[in-house]
């Protein structure tokens, strides 16, 4: 079990009660605890918010994947005064970025905000675990970042996740940050709800701009695999503001024309040792349908002797024992519970519910409508349920639980 | 319970084996029978696709509610030799057309398809109950037809709905939609899947032209409710196809704006002495999604006094003791049957299981993961559940079924 050992998954932001732990699986559960009251969210005049020195300097620095396995990584980044130049160099050190590629950008309007230019620029051609430079704003302000590409994908390969759900920008966000960045993970794996701009009178598209300048300072050094939530919905019809996911596809890529997916919200990597699966809890999931399509396809494709890790990340919990968001989930778990059961996933990791839970292995897929087998028992081929929607949004932590026994002590 | 006595359901082309009838509300049960065995899609050549004669004349010509009670009715038809002229004459008599109106047209292109032009015109300012004549085509070739508008809604205004789903273009088509005519509904609302292109080598989206020419002798002269089901999904990525409901939304019309919805796949009419709701069982449902949000906001509008009747549209059932498509539709149910049961719909009308089954009012909403209960019971708040996918589509007759017995006896 050398692979299973060496995957790291660092559960952040761990709240005030944790269920039973579960067996056959090492991990590293963090002994920090977010205190039970709410912070605010951080002013705009936040240093964590700052807007870079220098006219026209890219802002709100962010990566991701670009392909399946990070052989490309997808950078992108905001101008605001004009476009300026949408060139990254990239190279093995800051004195020799000597290949370069051209990105393609894009601008929103939503109801009385418009959006500053959207650069996206795929860098390809890179080397499975090499450290590379990367620098943007050539002709205006330049600024230089790194990342290391991820490890090719085997059985064996050390990796660590960090694990953040429902960050948002107030004080305990940036609490978490601070915290992932001392535990030093290799890529975040995000299971949604990233700036909670929606919060905000008109869904004030400003927040948009200032969580992404917060987070920069360590999602332009690294990948974090993007889940959306409800909070990235920002559909507000009446503010005539109807499509769905509008600000989020707009300023986050995700590799998901590499992973055989038709739409942004539901794909895959393959990173180290794990096969991650990103599912969509607010896109359609019925049967026939795209989401629906990819999943069946997707999990016939997973190989568990290259990748014997298979995560699966979606942002509402389908098994949640908190009284907040209960039984949210419970459209999609039908839909897809079985699949994932028969597929033998190792982890599923949502966020939704503000706190911290961990299950025992079952499952709940005998129902028939009329035989009575709606109650969960002990399955040893089912995922194991972790709820990390503690990142420290201003919604504030989620501390009643309902008595569910059955995923307790079975 | 006048109003309930005057409102004729006319369930078409029903399938050999149908459940106990429910009590309490009057209706029109066919005695016509479907023949167990499917017939062939009918030729290209054959009478019913028939392109009418002269140049760029308008063809598949259809009409649906222009606004949510039919003071509007919007005409849809395609030219296929040129764009042509988009005006709507119409009035009271053929002599007296002195309202128009200018129609918007679109095409899209489908792999190696591309469609004929695609004019929709909504005309306005329509006196409830008042019989119009309405022409286009001109300066080519000009086609007449009519319809009456639907007389204004009300409690006790009575009116013939005909109910057809899952219809395809076979001889049995032919005869389903001939039954009908010869039965006089004054509209028609149709729970999904048209055309069955997709059926096809490539969806041969020549067979939505064709299926249009065909049910044009009646569709041209009444509005049909639409329901989109899984055969209008049209998505084929495999040819690089991946817009859900491309062919289907281009050419079909809906009044969603009127319903304050914002997509054309869910939105409601009012009309004569029912409030009917259609939904998409092909699109989001989740909580927070545009649909999720646009129920429950239109459940708190139907007015009982207006329109005693609240009748539900869908395709894929929620209830169905047939084999084929066993419980396809759980994971709606899920989200919304509560939903439902609270606001006492009358009857909901799915199609996809092509068969005909009646339920008794029984609901099943008192889940909550861990008490078990989760069998359905009876309950007079609940709908009465109708299956009418028997409209005798090229997949046949499903005539098996599984014993249900608590939705039949209890």
């Amino acid at each position: 079990m050398g692979a299973r050992r060496r995957l790291a998954l660092l559960a952040l932001a761990v709240a005030l009660a944790a269920a039973a732990a579960t067996t056959g699986h090492a991990g590293v559960t963090s002994p920090y605890r977010r205190k039970l009251e709410a912070t605010a969210d951080m002013p705009f005049d936040a240093d964590v918010f700052r807007v870079p020195p220098g006219y026209n300097a890219p802002q709100q620095v962010h990566i991701t994947l670009g392909d399946q396995t990070g052989t490309a990584m997808t950078v992108s980044w905001v101008t605001a005064s004009e476009l300026g130049n949408g060139t990254v160099r990239y190279g093995p050190s800051p004195d020799r970025m000597e290949m370069s590629a051209q990105g393609t950008h894009t601008r929103y309007d939503y109801f009385n905000y418009t959006s500053g230019f959207i650069h996206h620029c795929t860098l390809r051609n890179l080397k499975h675990g090499v450290k590379y430079y990367y620098a943007m704003g050539f002709g205006h302000t330049v600024r230089t970042f790194s990342f290391t590409a991820p490890p090719k994908p085997g059985p064996d390969v050390p990796f660590k996740f960090g694990l953040i759900g429902d960050l948002g920008q107030t004080f305990d966000s940036n609490s978490t940050l601070s915290h992932y960045e001392a535990n030093g993970g290799d890529a975040v794996l995000f299971v949604g709800d990233l700036s909670y701009a929606d919060a905000y009178p008109l869904h004030d598209n400003r927040r948009w701009d200032s969580w992404a300048r917060f987070v920069e300072r360590s999602v332009a050094y690294q990948p974090w695999i993007w889940t959306a939530g409800n909070h990235e919905l920002d559909y507000a019809p009446e503010i005539g503001e109807t499509v769905p996911f509008k600000p989020f596809t707009r300023r986050y890529r995700t590799p998901y024309r590499a992973a055989g997916s038709t739409e942004p919200l539901w794909y895959s990597v393959k990173v180290a040792s794990a096969h991650i699966i990103v599912l969509s809890s607010y896109s359609s999931y019925g049967k026939y349908t795209p989401q629906w399509t990819w999943l069946s396809d997707e999990l016939a494709r997973v190989d568990r002797k290259a990748t014997p890790w298979l995560i699966v990340l979606m942002h509402s919990p389908w098994y949640n024992s908190n009284n907040y968001h209960y039984m949210e989930g419970e459209t999609m778990r039908v839909q897809f519970e079985s699949w994932l059961v028969a597929a033998k996933v190792d982890i599923v990791l949502a966020g939704h519910v503000h706190s911290y839970e961990r299950s025992r292995r079952f499952s709940n897929v005998a129902y028939n409508i009329v035989n009575g087998k709606a109650t969960p028992v002990r399955d040893l081929d089912a995922p194991v349920y972790v709820t990390i929607g503690d990142g420290g949004n201003i919604e504030g932590i989620a501390n009643k639980y309902v008595y569910v026994a059955c995923l307790l002590n079975s």
